[in-house]
């Protein structure tokens, strides 16, 4: 006799575990549900002896893990429109730098704002992943590049993960770009990020992952592998913004370091993607920026799937160069634009996001043991979450097992 | 002293007419609403004497007039996921017409479908519109491709306009595809078209406007021009689908007809561009479609400009080429696509769009005598609403003057 909080039933399961059926796919299925985790999943016909505090029946919805956006830059101050129409009636980047514009308008909005701000412009960005089905969220720093400001924005992402409805991971990315006040001098603040502001971040339990952004516009391998080493040190997995503009050796560089994910990767070439598979790293598909950014060079997802590298898909929201608060947006962008398929899609948004973010014991397959963090939508097949763009699908989602709003 | 049934203030206004501030932009400004008309709008400091029963403080939101869809085909039956999902698994698009799939499936849907169900699944996509703004939309017939179907399906139109919370504008878009059961004979259908059931949907009342898909893989200039000669002995204007894959003088076409709109037009040239501006046909652009399809060739916009065409945009809500059902996508993807500039792409989603569909007597602008339909939004300034991708903006709409839900 199984005890359960919740029994879920007269529904269809995507599981998005490996290996079997397409999707993991369960039909006319049903779910038990105890103590915030998947006590038993499988066909209703098979549904053991069980007590459950709870019934919801789904109508013939599907139910999909709950889905996870391993990449976004959610917590920023301000937003980027102004610039974005700037540039639509003509002006140049030369002129919206001369400006104040580009990230550094970012970092002084940031700066500026106060938590309860940061908390509230983050949360209304959040409805949209919410309510395409996210319930878990990775949240980078990057646009505070000092001291205070960095914990601010990691304080703030922590504030989401206990309040918003949704699971947050944390990523440090001091290295996003150099701060205005060090433009003379690039070197004392990678110091400063490596050898102060980690560390102090990291004693206030604020950095599940520290990041990097590795571009020639940004830091070098170099600098990068510094602030990689004080990650080992420190007990922290990596993850890197690796050859979105050009192959800088990005890839590389995250695999040697054994990293949870290499993000963007349009440029990188075959021993990048090798050195990924031999390291075990996830390669996580950004297409929202490619989409805005009107890129023409996509991601090598040939080489990727010859070489077995998992692919992960994310919003990458961000007030520069991807503004997209829809998880269903980036499946259905990935496919168009990265020639995914939708299973590949989903399961880029559930069981290798969850890896990207070293939580796939936890989240990202519909298993007994897993967290029953669930999405259930009003749709007729998987594929339909990547098919539609901006059509609400989603009926309701269940985090740690309790109906979320 | 002016009566009003609602005040609204507290507020901006972008009421979106033509030649003064950008956008029509008032700052903290007033609306007044009398028998679902604007009576006046303006800077609230010169709000007139009036007395209203109502009063809708906004805390500083944008008004826009209600975003208005002008070219969908919302109401079909089944969906395309399964054929999207086989495509991106490497199929091919004989494979997929083999197997039944394209347009022909979902006539083979359309036509088995009540209307019932007709008006359920479009109401589902429905919603994402009226989540994005919407307060009017195009719908065309065109899946039916017989008598009694094409009728069903504007009928189902119809009942969206009387009963969904939106005004319906119908096209009739018989010369959509030649039906299967006339491959061998599409004179025939043709003929049917035109001269049997146009007239009978015209005669129950259920045709606004008449459409054509004028392409070398459906109807030739020819046969649209014998359709259109039909319209204008029945009083009804025109609008076509012209140039989307090929320059066949669609745009020329739809000129001498002083059609309302020619719409995709990517491959519209300048003679074509010279004509529409002449006879004052709107061009729609229509973006989902060119991403979906990825296609690369995107309507002339400089020529569109230099010529004084008017541009709307919409999304082509359809089941095979543009699965889009967000009307702020459809402005994000025009602006970042087709470069439009974010006024540009709001006007074309209102006051063009109204022209588009004969109604800019009616709707699409906010000035006294138009009808209160509005979309409220939490935004900061008008370019947000085309620079974010899948962020929830909208705060409220009113139809008529009337709160929508
Ligand atoms: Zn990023
Ligand atoms: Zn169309």
């Amino acid at each position: 006799m199984i005890l359960a909080d919740r029994l879920l039933t007269d529904c269809h399961v995507a599981a998005m575990t490996e290996g079997g059926a397409p999707y993991g796919a369960i039909e006319d299925a049903a779910i038990l549900i105890q103590g915030g985790r998947i006590a038993w999943v499988g066909p209703r016909a098979d549904l053991p002896v069980h007590k459950a505090v709870e019934t919801d029946r789904l109508s013939g919805r599907w139910v999909t893990p709950g889905l996870i956006d391993c990449h976004t830059h959610l917590v920023f101050g301000g937003d980027r429109s102004g610039e974005f129409e700037r540039r639509l009636e003509g002006a140049t980047y030369e002129e919206i730098a001369r400006g104040g514009g580009g990230i550094v308008s970012s970092v002084k909005a940031t700066r500026e704002a106060s938590e309860d701000a940061l908390y509230d412009s983050a949360c209304k960005r959040l409805e949209g992943l919410k309510a395409t089905g996210v319930t878990t969220v990775e949240i980078k720093s990057g646009y505070g590049l000092d001291h205070d400001s960095e914990l601010k924005m990691l304080s703030v992402a922590r504030r989401i993960g206990r309040e918003a409805g949704v699971r947050v991971r944390t990523s440090y990315l001091g290295l996003h770009a150099v701060p205005p006040e060090h433009k003379g001098d690039r070197a004392a603040y990678v110091d400063k990020a490596v050898d102060q502001i980690l560390p102090a971040a990291h004693a206030e339990g604020l950095v599940d992952a520290v990041d990097a952004y590795c571009e020639p516009i940004a830091f070098t391998t170099d600098e990068v592998a510094r602030l990689f080493d004080k990650a080992e040190a420190l007990g922290l997995p990596v993850k890197l913004h690796a050859d979105q503009l050009s192959d800088g050796g990005g890839a590389a560089l995250a695999a040697r370091y054994h990293a949870l994910s290499a993000d963007h990767i349009e440029h990188t070439t075959e021993p990048g993607v090798q050195a990924m598979a031999e390291a075990g790293v996830v390669g996580v598909l950004l297409p929202g920026a490619f989409l805005m950014l009107r890129e023409t060079k996509a991601p090598p997802v040939a080489l990727l799937r010859q070489h077995g590298v998992r692919m992960a898909v994310a919003t990458d929201c961000n007030p520069g160069t991807s503004p997209v608060a829809s998880m269903t947006a980036a499946l259905n962008l990935a496919c168009v634009q990265f020639r995914l398929t939708p299973e590949e899609a989903i399961a880029g948004a559930t069981r290798h996001a969850a890896r990207a973010l070293g939580l796939q014991d936890e989240v990202g397959t519909i298993e007994p043991g897993k967290a029953a963090d669930l999405a259930v939508w009003d749709i007729s097949r998987p594929a339909e979450l990547c098919y539609w763009l901006g059509a609400p699908l989603l009926d309701r989602r269940y985090l740690a097992g309790q109906a979320a709003s």
